[in-house]
């Protein structure tokens, strides 16, 4: 399951399973001490490697917490894709979308409580993985928007763009976790409001 | 125009001033260096008072953040009115009620940076003045659904209070200072795309 953004294709599987092992402990240890405030050294001694092995596999801490930022963020995507396959219009999707990403942003960055420190980091900086998370994201609003028009469960006069641009902002507190973090307590009761809200919006 | 939630009603003009000197300088000094990281002794040493005369007018550092954070939030109020108050139609008061939202809340938080510091405090320990601002936003908001179901702009069917909250909660990443810094560079086109979705979900 873990992506390897940084992955040197000359590099054979033992390598694959030390970069492996550094990710494994890496994401155990900022969930416990937060992303922030360890250093590669902190990581390298908690781990039994020396900071110059870690450095052979990764170019930085950045590096690391990309590539779990990247693996959390797959595994949004992999909740979100299954919540909404099997339903059964467009309608449904939208609602199934949004339900299931505040569930998942909620479970996966505030139930590991110090992991969020690295989304919240991720999204800040802008990193690639956050950015492709988002960019992904609206693209999947974009296709639901389509189909719902295809089968005249939407309207069609608003240009499409402005449609899903204007539905992935509603979405976005509940996507950045940063934001997340802010409406945490409401975020369930705020998924049926807004997904109502936006399809009432949509509305032929 | 400052209000005064501490206000003791036996004090006279002369208490009202030393306390309208206070704020004054508070205001002033959390602007330059922020409010978590002041003391109560730093803010006394820069306006030539002892602590001990600061304390006889304020319970604590809190007591002046909160009247910062009321007088600050009574201005975005003031702006939001002056906003809404000739427009012609209701659709227009809510185009222009997220539109003064969001710009108010650039320009009062952001524009003195540091400010924002305390409206960031007071969101998250819901202090007095940041729960009434909301709560009275949310009224705002009530009142022109109602009118645009009153001239026939607005559609019927949703429950009053339904269409109330979610509307709010689309506008509520704009107006809490927290995600207000999450959003800044893309405001001013989400109040756009934001105010006409909404207007697209309450057509009849």
């Amino acid at each position: 399951m873990t992506e390897y953004t940084n992955a040197n294709p000359s590099r054979g599987p033992s390598d694959h399973s030390v970069r492996d092992q550094i990710v494994d402990a890496a994401t155990e240890h900022f969930g416990h001490f937060g992303y922030e405030k360890t250093t590669v050294s902190d990581l390298a001694k908690s781990i039994g490697f020396s900071k110059a092995y870690i450095y052979k596999f990764f170019d930085s801490k950045q590096a690391i917490g990309e590539v779990i930022c990247a693996n959390r963020l797959a595994t949004v995507m992999e909740i979100v894709n299954a919540a909404i396959a099997e339903a059964p219009t467009a309608a449904e999707k939208m609602r199934r979308l949004l339900r299931a990403l505040t569930e998942a942003g909620s479970d996966l960055f505030f139930h590991d409580r110090k992991l969020y420190d690295i989304a919240a980091v991720a999204a800040r900086d802008k990193w690639p993985s956050a950015v492709r998370h988002e960019e992904r994201l609206r693209q999947l609003v974009e296709h639901i928007i389509l189909e719902g028009r295809q089968t005249g469960e939407f309207e069609r006069k608003t240009p499409l763009d402005e449609t899903a641009d204007a539905i992935y902002l509603v979405m976005r507190p509940y996507i950045s976790p940063i934001q997340l973090q802010c409406n945490l307590e409401t975020a369930s009761s705020a998924a049926a409001l807004l997904s109502s809200l936006i399809l009432r919006s949509l509305s032929p």
